[in-house]
């Protein structure tokens, strides 16, 4: 990760922003949900979708006859992962804040053009999420690895921002009779659902049984 | 709602877009979070925030200071809500999904100017999450009002995309012995955690311990 440029530099809240690596990949392995930003016909466009990371890389995929994929390829982008964790209520609306963990990610997005290169990127994204998951499901046929694009993002240019704790009001308002704190939030897994053409005896795995983020 | 507009129609699966005032309004209302897409020197940038909706328009807000608020002032924007509702486990890595709702919406932000009409907007957000908040709390003074920059963007231009269901395996992958279905996530909201500073016998109002999304 290199030193803040100008547009990783956070400008507002300056002490929540960080810059190591450690911060900004705990809070990209922390959840696969993303958005990612791209201009076409100089309109900005946001996408929800999922990424992984694999050492200092960021990547995400989908069909290759996405139109955000396209217009992603060779061009620059801006990748956002924010985790809420909190409502901050505090004794003013101004002083209202939230809790959360975000990272943005700016460059140019490359395509993977190996094939070889683009399955090992899906098995390590499904594996990461469900160890042990690709080996047990049907094949990828190369049709399917064709009809597939996978985006690279270098984390050269990545910044964090978190925060965390109780509100912080003003002094005066301290002294007032109003409730404070932190309603705390987070993404819960909830038990899975079998598909109804599942074969008779088929068991959910430990991947998924034992399913969570990061 | 206006009929779609080329960048409005969804054009990757089809069958998932939905144009409806209900089911986008839905959407927005049900989660405050969104991500606001913007071009700044050219680039795409991605920043997360709260919205909320009242009638035909979507607002936001923020610190007058913020570059991302002056950024979309007058400007395109692309406003994206999305949630999560579970991993669609299928038969193959091809056919994994994931279950969701998200709505975009694109136009120009327009700042608000009249005082009367921010404060008014921001009473409808605090109150729309924690009904009976805002007159609750420490009165806003003129200064912080000042201090805040609310957006609004009309809702004529926005789609919604939808996924709900079970996997879509390959007819042949039905035949085979590989656990298949759906792990549902949703927002969990934990119980409120008193500021430290908070004052002997105060206790957390309804809106407080009710509350819930949407």
């Amino acid at each position: 990760m290199d030193a803040p440029t100008e547009r990783t530099r956070v400008k507002r809240m300056n002490k929540r922003g960080k810059y190591d690596a450690d911060t900004v990949h705990g809070i990209l392995d922390a959840t696969p949900i993303c958005n990612v930003g791209y201009v076409f016909d100089g309109a900005p466009y946001v996408t929800p979708t999922l990424q992984w990371r694999e050492g200092d890389h960021l990547f995400w995929h989908g069909s290759s006859a996405s139109r955000m994929l396209e217009a992603c390829e060779n061009a620059e982008v801006c990748v956002t992962v924010s985790i809420i964790d909190g409502f901050v209520m505090a004794r003013s609306a101004y002083n209202h804040s939230c809790n959360y963990r975000s990272v943005m990610v700016f460059g140019t997005a490359r395509k993977l053009t190996d094939p070889a290169e683009k399955e090992a990127r899906l098995k390590a994204f499904t594996d990461g999420l469900w160890p042990g998951r690709w080996d047990m499901l049907r094949k990828m046929t190369a049709q399917e690895l064709k009809a597939t694009t996978v985006l690279a993002l270098a984390l050269d240019e990545a910044s964090a921002k978190v925060r965390t704790g109780p509100p912080g009001d003003d002094e005066a308002d301290y002294a007032l009779p109003i409730w404070a704190g932190v309603i705390p939030v987070r993404q819960q897994i909830l038990a899975p659902v079998d598909d109804p053409r599942l074969l008779p005896g088929v068991t959910p795995p430990r991947h998924i049984t034992d399913f969570s983020f990061g």
